[in-house]
Formats: structure tokens, C-alpha cells, sequence
């Protein structure tokens, strides 16, 4: 007898899912049905800043896999369908075609939820003004092309100096916008520690970028014909022909809250390590995976909630397993994440000095410098490491990095040794691949193990 | 009381002993005398095809450290003098001036082997003509530059197609010359398994370079003035205007032996952990490391030799600590190295498949090609990953990577995961660095282990 598989969110998280239970169940043994209520499928949101900066030239080269040919592999998509209502003690789903208006209820024997993350939206005068343009799905990015195609001006502000919008600062550079960004923290890329985010700040600067920060937008002010025409702090105005939005996002569940399925303290749904909803109300019947879970931090042993692709893609993966009668787990993260501003690398994986500290932990952190090839090659280029390891055992908590080319990669190193537990006096012994195009003969990421090892042992009992 | 450390050999190992002993211990506590048989210390013999083939202008670019900046920091440095003999009975040596032929002993209480691996040099006719060079030493290299310059000849044969010998087709090819490359086995980098090695085959045919396999060199053919003009197999004649031999090296233990101390399989010295010499004759008072010992594979089981400076500095941190009162160890390898040639990165760490086989172990092996950036991102350059793994219990045993930009450094997540002894299932839940520009939302690396998971589950009972 054939079961139902539903799927909610027909993006990363939802299609791989979908994707991988086909593999495993013939459609004679499991029905699948995914709807989106957006233009669709499987597209790269991670791709938008480039696209938008001109790096990538098709809006289509940003999607993995069309509904056509999610269809062609038995997977019935429904586009522009959204589902309203997740009755989970009946097992349906009520979903509108918001074309038409029209509602219908679906039962599934097995749901999962991919709704995503939707973007922090500030309650300001002025935010839903002609030319402030957010940036999460491809219609946005749309939008903000034409508005950048239309307009004459030349002037961009972008508020927040995150990922989103350190990145979206590249595009509009690129476009040949002078760009402001306009960031609440004391420094830019606040997943990183200030003294690391103060590298990003001072190099951006150097590209001509102006960094605003500390500021709290009050307002976007708009002129005679409605359009955002700049944007207000308490005491400054920061003049703008185009507003970019990248303050960050938030998980999207209020259509499983409302469902009586729990979520953490982020905000995000609860599950076991198979991508399972916890709970009674869930019954074993319901997945979750991509931006609208939380996840588990190895290093700190607390609930995260990070939006990210390749986590998505993960959790997919595992969900598509399980629902498909296969075992898989997703068991957590470390946090690694990399980013690039023009030629600036920016990488993270593991705890800030800060997280440190609200875990319970108590560490050394050692800051070096040095460089992404042998000092006398060609192209050898600065890079900033610093590396947190707890006090006594010197097990690694963390490590970010801030150079040029050939820097950002470098974090995955310390992505591994943490999922490994490595203390940093391990990690010194680390055999990397060396030759002068590549590394010092002491890669940068040993040579910040060796400082955090002597750190630890002068840090006393 | 003072005592005297002696090392013998004034190059990586030997110089980071002496320097961080110095760290750990004042001149009035520890008298360093080191012995150089050469007019360099601390260069990078790494280095040299890049200065060859011009991208690193000056010889002394290579020089880490000078004997003037090794004697600021009371390190008794004495070039052009060579260690003739080791009585370790007495704890002395004898030492020859190269100048005079003044010959002396020097008593030691602590003693560091650091002599270096020499180049293997085929024992055929014409191969000490003028025109053939080998590139171990600085002198090695200026002698072959003074060549390039004099002779108007644009042809070159390279012998070997090891790190050594494709590193200086490149540097031959910047130099303008028809390159050709004479290698005994049936691919070149035999580092790498024969499929892998096909690829870095086909891409240098590609750069112009002329590959010639499974051919054993018979002569080197002279002139009428006595010059290198050709190089000769069992069946053909190769012109060359130059011959560069780049045909490995074999650990430099003449006198190490002479003293009685052990030798292993590779012919290089046998240590403990912290890298002091075993056995009765040296009686706890002597280290070695660098080029000339032999060091524990840590996936495998076994000793190898691995001529390569990153692995004799860690060797001599580790002595010199030790020497120095503290207390450091070096656990052992992976085998991790990486190389290019022009655009072309080749990277391997862990067991090939006669490894595997060598060591009784039973594996599956599969191979992936994926992209160093997000399909859709400029610069995303294709690359193919070969992973092995154990059969049953998946543990990862080894990753081959060739690819052009970005593919080379990426085998330090598999170098990291060999380490913590990981199975290819835990690797395909790393959280590595993700952002189109520096990876497709899976890692290359995840693809393979991704697949590799596929072929143990396959592989049976």
C-alpha cells in the first residue's frame, strides 16, 4: 500500500528531502507532494549577492533543479501554493493556491517541514518604501536589479554587516554604487569577536566602503515621489538611492507553532537527531530540517540557529533517509561559516570569546599573523588567526580567520579538529599539506596552535 | 654546570632543535655547537624550483635564518665543517674542516641528527657530465640557473616524475624551454594510485610538456664537449640542452650507521616519540629528525620516509624541547603532500591502494570530480577526489585530489579526519566552510565520502 510523503517548502531543505526518499521508494510505494508558495525550487539564496553584483549572470543559474524536473522525477510540486494549516492529530494539511484562492485539505502519512527562515523586517517609518530591497529570494533580487537598472542614482546604503550584508556591499560595489553600510554592532561581522570583526571593518574601509557602526536606524526617509531617499540614524542622515536590507533572519514557524509543535528558545522546531519533530503532537510523523530548526553545537552542547545552505542540503539528505525507510543523523554543527568582501576571506567555525562564556567555559584565546603561501612566493598574503582553547584541557573552541586569498578554506581544519575534540596541543602535530604555493612550512592554523598551546600552559591549574 | 648539545646538520630539523633548545635553555646552561658541512643554513630546499623557474628572485629569499642570526642567538655555528665520525661511546664527534682538512673532536652530553636525505643519482654513463643537475642544495640550484643563462639550448629533460621532478617541469617550462619528462613508472606521481596519476599525465600533455612513461633511462649521452646532450632509454633519445634529475632522495645515514645506531627498512634512523635515537649505542643521549629518520605512519601502521621540511620542523621543535628540559612529542604522520605544476594542484594524503593492500587492510575506493566553487560562481574549476576507505567499518584511509585552483589544500579536512580516525559516514556530517564562492553547497571532499559511504554499505559483510 502506497504511503504519502508531504513536503512544506520546496527549497533546499524540503527538495532534498523529497529527492532522496524517491531515491529509496518508487513511486508505487510513496506518493510525494511539495508546495511552494513561491516562483520556485531549489534555488541558491547563498547566490543572490553574487548575482545581484554581476559575478553571476542568469537569475536560472542560481536554481539547482526546476519544478519541471523535480516533476519528471515523480515528485508532484505544487508552485504558488501555500499551506495555511498543519492539522497534525488528523495528519493534513490545508493548502491555498494563491492564484485562485482556493483551499483543499491533503493528508500525508508522513510531513516534512521546510519553511525556512524569513528576514528580520525592522518596524521603521518608511521600510516598505519603492527602492529598500531585501534580499532572500530570487524575486527580491529581481526587484532590486530593476531598481538598480532604473535608477540613476549612485548612492547605496546597506543596513546590517552581517553575511548578507557584507556581501551585498561587494555587489553594489561592483555595480559602482558608494556604498554605506549601516551596522547596530561595535563592529562589522559580529560572529566574529569585535577585534576580528575590526580587521573586516578596517579593510572594507580600504575598499572605499564606508563603515557606520554602533548606529541604530530610526527611519528611511523618503521624497516627494515615495521613494527611499535616505537613511536616519539617531543623530546622522546617510543619503541613498537604493536600501539593502541584511540584518539576518529569523526561523519560519509560525505555521508549525500554531500547530502545537515546540520550538527553542531561537525560535526554531525541536528535533531528535534524525530530523524527527519532537514530542506527542508530532507523533513520529513529522520532519524538519533547513532554516526553520535549530541545531545542536557540538562545541558549546547548546541549541544554535543557523540559516545556511549546506546545512539545509544535510538535513535533507538525513530526512529524505529516514522518511524513505534508510537510517541517517544529522548530528550537529561546529559553526564553521566563510564569506568574502572584494579579496577580504572571512572565516569562523566553533565559539567567540562570548559564547565561550555563556556556555559555562572558560578558555585562552592567542591572535597570530601569517601568511597563506611560503613568506618568498609570489602572492603570499597576510592572514589574522585567532584560536580560543579551554583553560587546563586545551581542547579547541574555536577559531576565526581573516586574510586574503587562501585564507577563508583555511577554517576547516579547525572545523574538523573541533568535531573531533582535538585539543590544540594535538592539532600542532596536524600533518597538513605543505609546499610553498600552499602554506608556510608552518601552516598559519599550527602556528596559532603552538601560541594557544603555550597559552594554555601558562594559564596555570 | 653547562653542558653542550652538538648538532650535526644546520638545516630545518637541525636549526629549529638548536633554536627552540635556546628558548627553553640560557648559553650558561647549554652550549649549542652545530656543524654545517654546506655554506647555508636553513633554507628552503622546497623552494628551489620556484626560484628556478623565476618566481622567487633571489637565492637568499630562501634563507630562513643566516649562521650570522643563528650566532646572535649563541648558537655556535661552524660551516664548511663535516661530521666524519660519531663515537657515541665517548659522546664525542670528529669533525674535518672542508677548507683546511683540519680535522677535531668535539664532546657532547646531548647530541641532534640531522644529516639530511641525499639525492638518489642513478650510477649511469654520462651522468656526471656537465649539463646534468640535480636541485637538493642552493648551490645545486645556482649551478643549474648559471646553466640555463650560458647555454643558448631550449630543450630539457627532466628525470622522475615525483614532487621534484613535475615542480621543475614547470620551472623549466617559465624558463621558455620544450620540456620533456623520462619517468620509469607507468604514471607520473606515483605518490599518487595510476588512475590519479593519468590525470596529472593528460593535464601536463596538455601545459606542452612532452610525458614519457614506464621508461628506464640507460645514459646520458655527451657531446664532443663532453656537454649532457641527450638522454637515452632501452629504445629512444631525448636531445636535451639540460637534464634536471628529480629522482627522490634516500635518508643520509652513513654515519648514524657507522656508529651502530639503528636503521629501519627505508634506511632512515629509528626514534621514539620524542624523537630520541633508540637503542643501547645512543644510549638516550642522541635525537634525530628531518630527512634522515624514518617516521611512524599513523594510518597504515608502518615506518615510511618522507623527505619534507614541514615534517623536519616539526622534528626539531619537538627535540629541541626535549633537549631543552620540556617535554613535546611527535606522533606520527598521514602522509599528506601537495603539489602543483602550472595550474595543476596534486594533493594525496593517507594509504593508495598498495598501501592498503601492503598493510592488509580491505577497502573500497571511489572517485568523484565536483568543483572547487559553486557551479554557478566564476572560477569554479572541476576537480577529482579519490577516497578509500576500510571495508566494514568505513574509517577513512586515504584521499587523492587533482584539480586547478582550489582543489589542492582541500585534502587537509581528509589529513584532519585520518588523524581523529574517522569514518567516511561521520565525515559527511562536517560542517565545512560554505559560501559559492569557495565551495558547492556539498564539499567536494563530502561528495567523495558521500560515495565512499555508498561502497562500504555495498561492499558486504
Amino acid at each position: 500500500m502506497s504511503e504519502r510523503l508531504v513536503v512544506i517548502g520546496g527549497d533546499a531543505a524540503g527538495m532534498s528531502a523529497a529527492s532522496q526518499a524517491r531515491r529509496l521508494k518508487k513511486p508505487g510505494e510513496l506518493e510525494i507532494v511539495a508546495f511552494e508558495r513561491g516562483h520556485f525550487t531549489s534555488f541558491s539564496a547563498c547566490g543572490i549577492p553574487y548575482w545581484v553584483g554581476g559575478d553571476v549572470e542568469e537569475r536560472d543559474d542560481l536554481i539547482a533543479r526546476s519544478p519541471e524536473a523535480h516533476r519528471e522525477r515523480a515528485i508532484d510540486v505544487r508552485m504558488r501554493t501555500e499551506v495555511v494549516e498543519i492539522d497534525a492529530r488528523e495528519r493534513r494539511v490545508r493548502s491555498r493556491d494563491l492564484a485562485s484562492g482556493a483551499e483543499e485539505w491533503t493528508a500525508y502519512d508522513k510531513l516534512v517541514i521546510a519553511t525556512g527562515a524569513r528576514p528580520l523586517r525592522p518596524d521603521l517609518p518608511g521600510i516598505d518604501a519603492p527602492g529598500v530591497h531585501g534580499v532572500q529570494t530570487l524575486d527580491d533580487g529581481q526587484a532590486l536589479l530593476d531598481t538598480l537598472t532604473k535608477t540613476k542614482g549612485r548612492r547605496a546604503v546597506v543596513i546590517g554587516a552581517g553575511y548578507i550584508g557584507v556581501e551585498m556591499a561587494e555587489a553594489l560595489l561592483h555595480r559602482g554604487y558608494e556604498v554605506t553600510v549601516v551596522n547596530r554592532a561595535q563592529e562589522p561581522m559580529s560572529t566574529l569577536d569585535p577585534d576580528m570583526g575590526r580587521l573586516v571593518h578596517e579593510a572594507m574601509t580600504g575598499m572605499g566602503i564606508t563603515m557606520v557602526n554602533d548606529a541604530e536606524v530610526t527611519k528611511i526617509l523618503t521624497g516627494e515621489d515615495g521613494r527611499a531617499r535616505a537613511v536616519a540614524t539617531d543623530d546622522r542622515e546617510f543619503p541613498a538611492d537604493v536600501v539593502v536590507l541584511g540584518i539576518g533572519v529569523r526561523p519560519e514557524t509560525a505555521l508549525a507553532r500554531d500547530a502545537g509543535l515546540p520550538v527553542g528558545e531561537h525560535g526554531g522546531l525541536l528535533t531528535d537527531l534524525g530530523m524527527r519533530v519532537r514530542g506527542p503532537v508530532a507523533d513520529g510523523a513529522i520532519w524538519a530540517g533547513g532554516d526553520c530548526v535549530e541545531v545542536l553545537d557540538l562545541v558549546s552542547g547548546r541549541h544554535r540557529h543557523i540559516a545556511l545552505g549546506t546545512h539545509a542540503n544535510k538535513h535533507g539528505q538525513v530526512i529524505g533517509s529516514n522518511v524513505g525507510g534508510g537510517y541517517a543523523t544529522f548530528p550537529g554543527v561546529v559553526g564553521t561559516a566563510v564569506s568574502k568582501v572584494c579579496d577580504l576571506e572571512i572565516a569562523r567555525t566553533g565559539l567567540r570569546e562570548k559564547d565561550a562564556r555563556a556556555a559555562g567555559l572558560q578558555y585562552v584565546a592567542v591572535t597570530i599573523e601569517s601568511t597563506s603561501r611560503a613568506g618568498y612566493y609570489p602572492g603570499a598574503a597576510l592572514m589574522t588567526v585567532k584560536m580560543l582553547a579551554e583553560r587546563r584541557t586545551g581542547r579547541l573552541l574555536g577559531t576565526q580567520i581573516v586574510g586574503r586569498e587562501g585564507a577563508g578554506k583555511r577554517v576547516d581544519v579547525a572545523a574538523v579538529a573541533l568535531t573531533a575534540r582535538m585539543t590544540v596541543e594535538q592539532m600542532t602535530a596536524l600533518d597538513l599539506g605543505y609546499a610553498p604555493p600552499f602554506s608556510p612550512v608552518w601552516d598559519p592554523v599550527l602556528v596559532a596552535a603552538r601560541k594557544a598551546v603555550t597559552a594554555v600552559r601558562a594559564g596555570g591549574a
